[in-house]
């Protein structure tokens, strides 16, 4: 069993900290709003008043946090002079390839092994333990930490270095946000030509055009059911960590800036916190659709 | 049992007449090149000369042509004055909506009920009758026809009036091209990022990335192998029905535009005769990886 | 003096056929609104009561049609049967390069000489005649044509055998669009990072930046003034010649197939009667900027 | 007069210092690269060997140096605290926005008045001081450094606070390179039908789609000619500020992200050394008419 310090019990980080609880871990978690710490105490955890707190002692620190900027800042500040040599730091949040792969060196620096573990699925995946985890990192930190990862995880896929893992999840949000626009664009063409429009994503969904996204968005993008799901919000956040990822690589990716694109417009328009397949409506608007 | 006059005994249409054949229907087939209908006559059924041939004494009519103005000419110069009134005409080409709106029309003035029906599932779903048939027309037309349709299909949708098939077979292959060329520029940023590629696919094919293109055809991105499969000279032919069609009905659909783009593109650079997922290929000439 | 039947007396052709009435030729005007003859008379020339009648006895026709159809109607049904052996058939309509070479065709079918003229320089350019004007057709008769051409416009280019003249209009267009999109954007940005608007649109007129429709339409896109002008509507309708002509001859044109996506957006919103450079509204409009 | 300390003598910077030397400016240069620096003291100049030697004594710090990290380390490292309180520090480079926005702010700590004042008009601008220059700060530093800004600029416009003049210059880059993109499509176009290039290039430029661009880089297309002239690795680099500067302010640019693409992959073919009108050669290419 381990002793496991983990910074950051929102909506992902919280079920994933009472998953490694409930599983014999010793877990004192942390987070900005202490009163998330309940939940955790009552399923078994422990409650830090502070990073370095939660950091004492533990032999894996795992974080799950919003954006680049605050892993930097709680590994920087509250990580790398506290943790032990020989901690194994888990990084589940999604940042930036290049800022992965920078924290990873600083953390080696200090004697400490790093893996970037971004996740796929979202607040369901989290829930019920059956996120996809695309991991970056050294083998043997990989091995140590995959029965970690199996109990918050259905698939662990060890996908190369420091940052290969972010930058699979890159790839991940590029497909899933052009898959969303494409279908929007695809039912926006459908009703125009008046096809019987369930009939329609049942045959699609049959053969090479069919998706998860297909299968999962579809239908409620034609009930305009944009509840959250996963927010444009972080989507847009996620399409600009490609797109300058992609820069930065010299990476030329035309649907990718297009796709980026068509996700801020659905921001500008104040659907930031519907729900991903918003782009439906971005893609109504320019055709005249929605007031 | 059906008497079926077909029209067009391709790698497509002769395999679909041959299983019309086997399942005890009478059989009469034309092909421009005549050798073409020596494996229906194999197959048990009969070998027509000319497309009146074919058309004399059938109750059904069934036409697999390459593009819409193949379907005018036979329809006109060979079907409209010559089948019965009330002869069954089923269109499994791929054409323009409008051009199968209008050809029911004057099928209907002849007295004939006519219904667009085109495939997807390739070669293979052709030869295995597994394809997936989107069947626009009259319900009454439709269910006259299933018996027929699902000896050549595994899933035969109804999706609305006549043209109704065209245009969700349109919106297929707008989604199918587009999946290709988000996968195509998913995997080329990862192949800069250094991740490795296999298991990139793997994780992003159990989550909602996923897709039957990131399935069928990722890994034969990453080997280089373009054998078709769809040709992209047939999937060009089809982004410009989506094209037409879209404009003709007022709908704008960004991303299409520039898959439509991305496509004629890859024809351009000579790769029309490979399989449609060589728009890998134009990814890679646009990132300056092929010569 | 020439005996010219000019057909379409509307914003372009009306100013056009009064100048050259001015200019003393014997015009005789036909439009399908007869009341717009009326100033044609007043400026000197004769009304007609049908295009055969403006025909009869004229060594010139000219052509000022809305589109591909209106032009194929009225030469196919009041010019070819009618006109004498060897007269000039002017078209200024912008329409199809395909439609514009087979009139061209049918024309010299029937002995008469056929140029597609097509202008650019709007309402203004035709009532002060100093449209330019792109000339297609053969050497001798673009040289009979040249002194009735420069009465209407300030300049002529032959740009090559028939259908060249469209083929240079529809290139117009695209570039005219794109500009009006890219200043749109550019002045969207500015906005938005708090710049000195009309400064700013100075100093990028004075460098490589410069643009007739930087010159035209920024401070208009600023002010809100989108009085037309050359309507969306009309801009639309060139966009899908663009489109066509490009796809017909397999030429890629990545930027074009998004202009005319925005364009096509533009009238979707119902701005199609505003003056082009309403595009502006559109941009806004995806930056949340319009409600 | 003033004693300047020029920091940057490169292709652009070398000339505006002389310009200024032969004004009768007190002129102190240095130059990493040090024998840049004898064509200035050819023309009155004096050479530092440092830029603190450079900085010391001047009441006017001039810098033209290749990317933000450039400016960043010269400021950092050798201005902001060797300069007397009071200088004037005129940024002539392209930078990012945000970084100059930053840069005057640790300026203003130190007690000294920043511009940022970068140019447009090449190396032929800079040689013959026809400039344009979009300067952002404040009005009176404005003001003081109008009478030296003149000297090297034949259009200096004051286009907002500090910061505002990198921004204005993105958006003379955004526009430029999209111009490019526009007049090598249509020239593309019109190459495929057929039409008389340059008497399209004449006409084109005498109506509502003339430009800077069609006027200096449509023959060059045409000729094949892309000697530099403004380097596409140099305009990428600007695209990429564009991109950044759009995305931090939220703003949705469709066509410049799309324009920044084909900049890139220009790049990516190995054809970042050229003149930024070889965005031709990506259009070319994509029409499979380069092997």
């Amino acid at each position: 069993m381990s002793t496991i310090g983990f910074i950051g019990l929102g909506i992902m980080g919280g079920p994933m900290a009472r998953h490694l609880a409930a599983a014999g871990h010793d877990v004192v978690g942390f987070n900005r709003s202490p009163e998330k710490t309940r939940a955790l105490v009552n399923a078994g955890g422990r409650a830090a008043g502070s990073v370095a707190e939660a950091v004492a002692g533990a032999d894996v620190v795992a974080l799950m946090l919003p954006d680049s900027p605050d892993v930097e800042s709680v590994l920087t500040d509250g990580v790398l002079g506290t943790a032990e040599p020989g901690t194994l730091v888990i990084d589940f949040s999604t940042i930036r390839p290049d800022v992965a792969r920078d924290l990873a060196g600083q953390a080696a620096e200090h004697g400490l092994r790093m893996l970037d573990a971004p996740v796929s699925g979202g607040q369901g995946g989290a829930e019920n333990a059956t996120l996809s985890i695309m991991v970056g990192g050294a083998d043997a930190d990989v091995d140590a930490a995959r029965p970690l990862l199996e109990v918050v995880g259905k698939t662990v896929v060890h996908v190369g270095p420091a940052g290969a893992g972010q930058t699979v999840k890159a790839a991940n949000q590029l497909i899933v946000a052009g898959n969303i626009a494409l279908v929007a664009e695809a039912l926006t063409f459908l009703q125009a030509h008046g096809a019987d429009l369930p009939a329609a994503v049942e045959v699609l969904g049959g053969g090479l055009a069919g998706s998860a996204v297909l299968d999962q968005k579809a239908q409620k993008m034609l009930d305009g059911d944009f509840a959250p799901g996963f927010r444009v919000d972080l989507h847009h956040k996620d399409m600009q960590i490609v797109t300058s990822a992609a820069a930065q690589a010299g990476v030329v990716t035309p649907l990718g800036a297009l796709v980026a694109q068509l996700v801020a417009a659905t921001r500008s328009a104040g659907d930031g916190g519907l729900d991903h397949s918003a782009l439906f409506r971005t893609i109504a608007r320019l055709n005249g659709d929605l007031s």
